[in-house]
């Protein structure tokens, strides 16, 4: 039975793929993100990670932009997948860390239109910055651990304060993200005072800034001896655990990890 | 000037590389990783891995062993690429969380034998099964996070359940490894009864099992809700905050996520 034409049809729902590119390198780039990357008709993004992501073809739009507004970068991937198009949203590390994947579900959460809810969504993870720097710097992330955002863009810094107390008190090793920034130059500094309020001097800290991208560098320090001027936005810091070991390598650098046991107490 | 020829040369050293195949699918692994198992002669590590990770060519030689020897198995692999050995060992997901990376160190810390120290040591980082699980299930990790593994083997229980409960009332999500085994069977149900006691039983739980491989299955559920029967070893459970939502799909599941936004207090 011949259907009559509609006059405007309903486009067929498209795909938005939020991807994670890793630290940088494409050596850590998953083989199904370079596939979604070399499908997609659009890619949506902070101009740097669209240009990790790249090169793309000339057929490929990229509608990368300079600022930080993850909640319109996330709508306008929606309005492009629901008239059909293949978006992929990138993020670098993992999507689901301190990413877009997050504001990808609060805008879709908070809309009325089918035509979203309608779109194939789809998220692949990759390999975060906290990973690459552990990777580099040996095995801190060993045991048990956790992941705090130091920015209070979106949470108060009481609460955060509070996360930092608790984590140091569980004697788990902490990972911080985006730990300071012009705008908030002086948090990371209240972070480490919480924090040396709980462990020792001799605890180690690995500084990692940009690790997997070409001007990478891997600082290890401790929290005695941490200066705040040490770190920016784009550095991930691992503070260890009371276990967390440091161990000379033979080119004079050193092995920073935690060990799996855990002594009785 | 020409160098009388030693009778037994000292070998040159070798390279061992502790890799993370991501969580089983080839799609998942980094390429880095591929071209180290490529270049491997020897390949070390639990024989379930060792499979994923092939195949291999015959003049690969495969180490495997079914046991949970790790400290043998990190043993091993030094010894090899003390003889100037290419050696990769494997670890699923990624080896510097809960895998064989901290392992590795542990050996290499205690051995006074320069050959070892004088290794060409990397460790190449993978997609965990955390990551793998919540990105299938959305963005559950997409805030302040931590990672724990139940297993009491190498640490007691009071660090575990002191650790449970800072983690719960620092609000953080928690990604638990090695939820319940035939030999702990009653472990989970008392980190439940943990956190039972600070959550509420509204909060949503994703139970992912073998995610990336085959088999996968992907649960979503909540704390009041949950059967300790419903987990074993290969399941990783993620503990949602207090703002950690679900949101319905059009194919009739839903997916998990954690907004970035902290309301003020």
């Amino acid at each position: 039975m011949a259907a009559p034409q509609p006059s405007a049809p309903t486009p067929k729902p498209g795909r938005l793929a939020v991807i994670g590119l890793g630290p940088g390198s494409a050596e850590l780039m998953a083989p199904a993100v370079r596939a979604e990357l070399d499908r997609a008709q659009d890619i949506v993004g902070y101009t740097t990670y669209v240009e990790m992501a790249g090169p793309f073809r000339p057929d490929q739009r990229l509608l990368d932009s300079d600022n930080r507004q993850e909640l319109d970068r996330a709508r306008l991937a929606f309005e492009l997948a629901a008239q059909g198009r293949h978006v992929v949203v990138v993020s670098s590390g993992d999507p689901g860390v301190f990413a877009m994947a997050a504001a990808v579900f609060e805008v879709l959460e908070h809309s009325q239109d089918p035509a979203w809810h309608a779109v194939e969504l789809t998220i692949l993870p990759g390999i975060s910055a906290a990973q690459a720097a552990a990777a580099r710097a040996g095995a801190p992330l060993g045991h048990d651990f956790c992941v705090i955002s130091l920015s209070d863009n979106l949470k108060p810094w009481s609460i955060i304060a509070h996360r930092l107390r608790q984590a140091a008190l569980a004697d788990l090793v902490i990972a911080l993200y985006n730990p300071r920034s012009r705008a908030r130059p002086d948090q990371f500094a209240e972070a480490l005072t919480v924090l040396r309020e709980i462990r020792t001097p001799e605890t180690p800290i690995v500084l990692g800034r940009d690790i997997g991208r070409p001007d990478e560098s891997l600082t290890v320090t401790t929290l005695g001896e941490i200066q705040p001027e040490q770190v920016d936005m784009r550095t991930v810091v691992i503070v260890g655990s009371s276990l967390t070991r440091r161990l000379a390598r033979q080119d004079g650098a050193e092995w920073v990890y935690t060990p799996r046991w855990y002594a009785d107490d």
